[in-house]
């Protein structure tokens, strides 16, 4: 690797210090609450994309509650998605590890994600933010969207959590209707609930079906504020994972109508509403000097969606694919008084939290298997990017390393559309190379001024697939006849 | 024009208060300055694209000060400059009039700006913002780059300032080698000042030539600061327009690398550097609190400069064109104390500046004819957009009528790529109709759905035309023989 190289690699990460917050004089019961250690708060959005919110460059969306976190925490401009899609986005996420350790990654047909028929799930044998922080003391909860196997030994409560009250998989499957089909304007402003017979469950009991989708946002919130009361005398972990703005798009009437971004708009103002409501009880509760908060989504916007889609804003493509669109998501870190202020534009990824979170509280990170994320701590609380600036970041796809970025660069190996007509497979002997920090649109390929650059990640590339030991796919479990029956109600 | 039709026109412009700030108890000399009529500031780049600043999305670059004076001040996200390129945009901003009126938009043919072999400029007929407040006791100052027409007559001080520094038209002029052309990778992170004579101005005299262009920035703010302090005393009215980011690029040493943006991003980050300086020095001054400063655009990316050219984020396309990519710019509005925080959704243009500043100043604004923008100052000090949710904004080019948005409708009746080689005009019979709130990036046509909005606008468009009369137009005044002179250095 040349000098100009490394240089170039590690010249991405310089954080920002903005106006550190006051911190006041601190009463006897902060102070006891300062030495437990923090609760964890991940805020989880479905399908949100990168500048669907004001701080990432929305021009239609009002986000005011966001925006003020970005502000005063920490907005990571380079922090992506452990995955294009869902389940593995949360797998990811909930274990540190890349999605294909844990079979939780599509095969080359399999479907992309868990669907009603199907038998599989995140296994026991893998460990959760929740186990890790249950192990420590922590209460723990998830609220919302699962997505890791709804059969009942997939179900939160097996994974760690002490409590579930959410949906068991996408709020767009098991249409009871001839579905119309994506990418066409099937969507409507008032959609029927009734139309997605998703059930409700509360921990492994069925409470609703189908859930009043036009409820979602609202009494995940409830459900939210609820738990932080309960356990604001001790350590918690609360990982809220709200189902939108995933099609079909629901919003409470108190919200219909209000952005000047239309339907989709509406959906994103009253996320920002939620993520107001989490923070004023933490606030009321006197703890969010000693928690933890952050904000990610699962991938990035669905575009075949349309106006009920969100915008990549400066990235290429969306959800499904391993360009920047698909995968680099509006994220932000918040701490009163311990993280660092500014814009972090290093990179880093979901599969960062499980390392971070157990560095931050003194839980026992799992040793006995390989984690792929970094502890980025030391970025948040003093903006030292020195532990991420080089390492790389991997780009999965039905089981094959589709792209790797490190410092600023990306390459693409394999590059594929997402959902649309044109969704042509291309191999590049050569990868495409961009410095997406200069051209976040990749669109401009420098492999031929980088040859070293190209070099070097072709080896990685290399190192990296010999690293990954096979494991039963948890997605192709599930027979035929089952997933033929549920996609014959589908017209494409 | 349906009811639905019209909420949806005026439903587009709410602005959202946050956190106003505390305004401390004023002394004597504060009471004194804020009966004086308030100092108008105006910083104006060039080229610079809608995502290129942290606040409007961008990934990479930082932009502090920026980010500080949109969060404490409006942030307009709707916010159009009067042309999709260089001199009628400045005509437009310096006049509140479309540039058409003043003969300073291209015609068929003609070129886009002003060029070194130009014989035009603003006419002398023609008020500016700074005539307008010198007759009401204003020190008015022009530093940075003028481009409304070179020769003696078509200066600044010949259009109400009292001085000027500055460059006469774009800093990639007057190449003294064979200029190799646009849209190929010519751009150089050490550019030589030498192969571009562009002159330094002070006044009407010339002082250096060619400016060495890697001072510019820093010279024209420290020029600004002089001025600032220098008047600090009495009205003033300085219109900084900084010549960069147009290419070629040149930026301070001390900015060099600085930026994970790259070359474009350090000179975007010194850019930034210049609107904390100024501010900085109103501050010093004790006058902030009597300054409307306003941070705007010529006019959006020049995206065939590839990495030396900005990114128009969510939006379509780049200057040139009358996409929102080329016309929509980062705006924002700062006046402590009197500016109303918070994201203004609703749409504004450049042509409003001049109604705006002579109602906040008590400036006579000429009333002998024809002004294009309207009073914006409701907006700026309560929120309230009743003056501006339904006005129509005309995109012009060569001479005719391209879009016209209003409300959240935006209606393309010729659409034509700038600078590429497909560069081909279509003329739409039933024009393109889109929504530009819910789809910035203007994807979804949607003219099927909206036939009553189409035809209001088809009947708006023929009304607005029939509205121009026909003067001379001021880019067509050169001799052929030196326009191909000129070009016979240019290797496109």
């Amino acid at each position: 690797m040349t000098h100009a190289l490394r240089a170039r690699l590690s010249a991405v990460g310089i954080v920002s210090a903005v106006l550190a917050g006051c911190v006041s004089a601190t009463a006897n019961t902060e102070k006891e609450r300062a030495s437990r250690p923090p609760n964890v708060v991940i805020f989880f959005v479905d399908d949100m994309g990168y500048s669907d919110i004001g701080s990432f460059g929305s021009p239609s969306i009002r986000t005011p509650s966001l925006d003020q976190l970005a502000a005063a925490g920490q907005k990571w401009t380079n922090f992506y998605s452990a995955s294009a899609v869902c389940t593995p986005s949360r797998s990811g996420l909930l274990t540190g590890r890349l999605p294909i350790r844990s079979g939780t990654e599509a095969s080359q047909n399999g479907p992309a994600v868990f669907f009603p028929f199907s038998k599989g799930g995140l296994p026991g044998s893998e460990i959760t933010i929740a186990e890790m922080l249950r192990a420590r003391g922590y209460a723990t909860a998830a609220i919302g969207k699962w997505h890791l196997g709804h059969l009942p030994e997939y179900l939160p409560n097996r994974q760690g959590f002490d409590q579930f009250f959410g949906i068991p998989y996408s709020n767009d499957m098991d249409a009871t209707d001839l579905f119309l089909g994506y990418g066409t304007e099937i969507n409507e402003e008032r959609p029927d609930p009734a139309k997605y017979n998703v059930p409700l469950l509360r921990n492994e009991e069925e409470v609703e079906r189908p859930i009043d989708q036009f409820t979602m946002t609202s009494r995940f919130t409830e459900e939210a504020i609820s738990f932080i009361e309960n356990y604001a005398d001790q350590p918690f972990f609360l990982y809220l994972a709200h189902p939108l703005p995933h099609v079909p798009l629901f919003v409470s009437e108190s919200f219909r109508g209000r952005s000047a971004g239309g339907y989709y708009g509406d959906v994103i103002e009253e996320l920002d509403w939620s993520v107001g409501r989490v923070n004023e009880a933490l606030e009321r509760t006197g703890i969010e000097k000693n928690t933890l908060f952050i904000f990610t989504s699962d991938n990035g916007p669905w575009l075949i969606m349309r106006q009920h889609g969100g915008t990549a804003g400066p990235l290429r493509e969306g959800k499904g694919t391993t360009w920047d669109g698909g995968m680099r998501v509006p994220t932000i870190f918040s701490w009163p008084g311990r993280i660092n202020p500014g814009v972090v534009t290093t990179s880093g990824t979901s599969l960062d939290l499980l390392p971070t979170i157990a560095a931050l509280t003194g839980a026992k990170a799992p040793s006995d298997r390989r984690l792929d994320g970094v502890d980025i701590s030391a970025t948040l609380q003093t903006g030292d990017t020195s532990a991420t600036n080089a390492r790389p970041i991997f780009f999965y796809r039905k089981g094959e390393i589709y792209a790797i970025r490190q410092g600023s660069y990306k390459a693409h190996f394999i590059t594929e559309s997402a959902y649309l007509p044109d969704t042509e497979r291309t191999t590049h002997n050569i990868p495409l190379l961009f410095d997406v920090q200069l051209d976040p649109g990749e669109n401009f390929n420098v492999a031929d001024k980088y040859p070293d650059v190209v070099a070097h990640l072709i080896r990685l590339r290399e190192e990296q697939a010999s690293s990954i030991k096979p494991v039963e796919n948890q997605l192709d479990r599930y027979d035929q006849a089952d997933r033929d029956a549920y996609f014959s109600a589908y017209s494409w």
